[in-house]
């Protein structure tokens, strides 16, 4: 089989989509499949995953979450009980009606996602007011049969996530939890992807559906000019406790539908860090949740180098791996003899390791080292001391501080305020997205969302605007009405083109 | 919806099969699905199994395994190459054939076991020997639809488990990894879960469809007088790397197929546990690993207690329960005061916490505790100071040791050295596993099965026995014959009815 060629040959300006693919496979995060729209996750890839499971279900657990699993098959009548829910899903639901050469007497789905998995559960475990609030949390897979075309990490048919499912007495308690796991996800964006995102609600036409009100974090990718939900915690009211009766004694004989919340996160979360840090170069990945953290490289060796030169040589990067591992920092020794110094940077690089540090004899000899950062692509020199442990730390911080503060400045000065439909598709086109008065209604988002729309002939060439998120923080609005009908508006929402 | 009687309702003597199932679902280690054939994994269970996950995955770790996750799908073309494995798989697959209302053009299956899925990247990602060794591991959800019954964790549709596959450039190297494997599934049901189990070597008929060997470590069930595959270590020699072209390059210009081993252990291992330990009051989990280690629940409290004594006795638990937290040690105050503490101490014991203290006013004047080990259900007094972190953590070990050594002795009790047929049989049916003179040939294995089946009229009552596995460690044999066709035999075989 022919191996791939070795750098990306295409660039992250001039073709967003094809640098993305080639970023994600040479990089060794992730590969194809045979069945379309599936992928591979590969350990630089899983690793992060992980990192990020932990993290959450540490903060979670502190919430009082529980971790579970319940079944991937759903029976079609309890699929079919929530009729908005189903409405909304049933067109990407996956059947299973043959096992073997056996034609199934009743099909089964796999979940899409597992409200109506879980419940019917949850009906038989609670009665009394202790036993709120129920709090269960799943890591596991669900398969979404997209139908319209497959992005790895962003949209694909199989998916990875985790998904919370609480249950609580009344509708405040309920309502805090929303924001506290919201406030979770904003969390784990900024402090292990080094990723901004902006904490909002969503409009009615894009809540989930069977939901009272959904919030979101939205992410935004700039090349692609695209927002792209990031994160979702929805309050489902009583909506489905109704049709799974989970109900629960209030008072003595009278009872009453409890409150439920879903929240969900998935590995859209590494596609979305992934394009926002990488760059022509390959991966660039966030320093906190690298698999290997810094690669240690020898260098300047020969087949004219001593023993006794190498071996000193190597018994230094040894001490400094051991040094670094003691401390818990993922290190890794490229010793390969068989390939050049500058193939293995290039190695390095592609897949994203975030520090490398290289020392050649000549450095020993001053006792220092050189420090190769791959987000700024700067080198430094450093004394090779006691204190590298605590230089690469604080190194990995303020790594992950500029990846983050780069991609947050380029997001604010993507995000303009607008006030008339002319300006926002001219800023649309140039891939901003866009604080807009609009007066909520579904008609006038259609109208908007037509008139960004760009045809050739009449085939849909760029997709137009849709309503992102209202965002909790924004610009106090004044006196402007929606870009549509005129009429007044009380809130800015953030349009934009989508993933 | 009415709520299930408080107790076991059943013994373990008298029925072991609802027996089992009273004791995880009011133990509230998992429930019943609507979908025949899977459970919903509760807190109280999912938990082990994570505790499980943690442990493994850093062993495998110092083994150089890396976590992936490929999809679950599998294209029929994939799922068809090796054609003694999909002859044994096939009846159990299930497929999709559905997605809203589209037929799909070509059906695709759900995982039953990854080597299919994974084996055409292998051979995309393989060329150079030093991409060997290549070694990836998987903790994922398989589906085989179970045409026999259906018993919680044992036997499932769908299957928590990992799946660890990896790839060599010599015979030798593999082989070692196979014991090395196998040792870990040992270390982990012994350490872990105090279970004996017992290493060996699968015969022919037992052995996973398409590999050259099998190595397996087995449990025993008394009660039900049954053994079980508790995990097992394969070899696949060169057959799945022929069908799939994983080729490395040995030489120049010269390449070979690559060897391989797959390694799988499921949520099964729960089950045995529970199945081992457990007894007439409930649920009696392994103290390691157990969600709650240690209940404490404040005794002796009435109504007229005075509030400051209430107090001075919450303050006590309270600064108990911190330093065991201190400790990692995982535990919990039953402060209720709606239910009664003989209540408190039948709800605990049902749900396996391990250790129970109690303390009471009167304990608290001559500053003492009682702590109940739910293993033997014994009581004792233990004074209150500074050591009270290191007293239970002292006890856990002595607790899993216990009940590591009460469930070895009764597995060696029941593991008989038999040479003839008769005895065979009437071993058989007082609840053992036999070591067993046998010819090792299909026609002697069926013949055995036959006669130690019970029929009643024409149907099957109680199934005959299978060969286990060929132990590792066994008493030297000595002029011992095939019980059935009497040629000589060089080794015993560990024959038993199964699950």
């Amino acid at each position: 089989m022919a191996k791939q060629k070795f750098g990306l040959t295409v660039n992250k300006a001039e073709n967003f989509s094809s640098w993305y693919t080639q970023v994600l496979v040479k990089g060794e995060f992730l590969d194809y499949y045979d069945v379309k729209g599936c992928y591979i996750l590969r350990p630089n890839g899983y690793f992060i995953w992980n990192e990020i499971r932990k993290w959450f279900t540490n903060e979670i657990e502190k919430l009082g979450v529980e971790e579970c699993l319940f079944p991937m098959l759903i029976p079609k009548t309890f699929l079919e009980k929530e009729e908005s829910h189903i409405s909304d899903f049933s067109p990407e639901v996956a059947w299973i009606t043959k096992c073997g050469n056996e034609v199934l007497h009743e099909p089964v789905a796999i979940r899409p996602t597992s409200e109506t998995v879980m419940y019917p559960s949850f009906a038989r475990w609670i009665s009394s007011h202790r036993d709120l609030p129920l709090k269960v949390n799943q890591w596991c897979n669900i398969l979404r049969w997209e139908l319209r075309g497959t992005t790895p990490l962003i949209r694909s048919k199989e998916i990875l996530w985790q998904e919370g499912h609480t249950a609580h007495i009344d509708k405040e308690e309920a309502d805090k939890e929303v924001l506290d796991i919201l406030d979770l996800y904003y969390r784990m964006y900024k402090e292990l992807l080094a990723v901004p995102v902006i904490k909002g609600l969503k409009t009615e036409t894009e809540k989930f559906a069977g939901s009272d009100y959904s919030t979101t974090v939205e992410g935004f990718i700039p090349q692609a000019g695209k927002g792209i939900q990031a994160a979702t915690s929805h309050h489902l009211g009583q909506n489905f406790s109704k049709m799974f009766d989970v109900k629960v004694q209030v008072d003595d004989g009278v009872s009453d539908f409890v409150y439920q919340n879903s929240w969900g996160m998935t590995t859209r979360s590494l596609g979305i860090a992934v394009m926002i840090h990488s760059d022509d170069k390959g991966l660039v990945l966030p320093p906190k949740v690298a698999k290997i953290q810094v690669v240690i490289i020898p260098c300047g060796l020969s087949v004219k180098t001593s023993t006794e030169d190498k071996n000193k040589l190597l018994k230094v990067i040894n001490r400094i791996k051991n040094q670094l591992l003691f401390s818990k920092i993922r290190v890794h020794i490229d010793d390969r003899d068989n390939v050049t110094v500058g193939y293995k940077f290039n190695h390095w690089e592609i897949r994203g390791v975030p520090i490398r540090i290289e020392i050649g004899l000549k450095d020993l000899e001053k006792n220092e080292m050189c420090i190769y950062k791959r987000n700024t692509g700067t080198k430094n020199q450093y004394t090779i001391d006691d204190n590298v442990t605590e230089k690469i730390q604080l190194l990995i911080n303020d790594i992950h501080e500029e990846m983050y503060n780069t991609a947050l400045k380029e997001q604010e000065s993507k995000i303009l305020y607008i006030n008339n439909i002319f300006d926002f598709v001219k800023k649309l086109d140039e891939n901003c997205i866009l604080m807009t008065p609009w007066c909520e209604s579904s008609q006038c988002e259609e109208k908007i969302k037509t008139m960004s729309t760009k045809f050739e002939d009449e085939k849909i060439l760029i997709a137009g605007a849709k309503s992102l998120c209202i965002p909790f923080e924004s610009r106090k609005i004044e006196h402007e009405t929606c870009i549509i009908c005129k009429s007044a508006c009380k809130r800015y929402t953030l349009f934009g083109r989508s993933y």
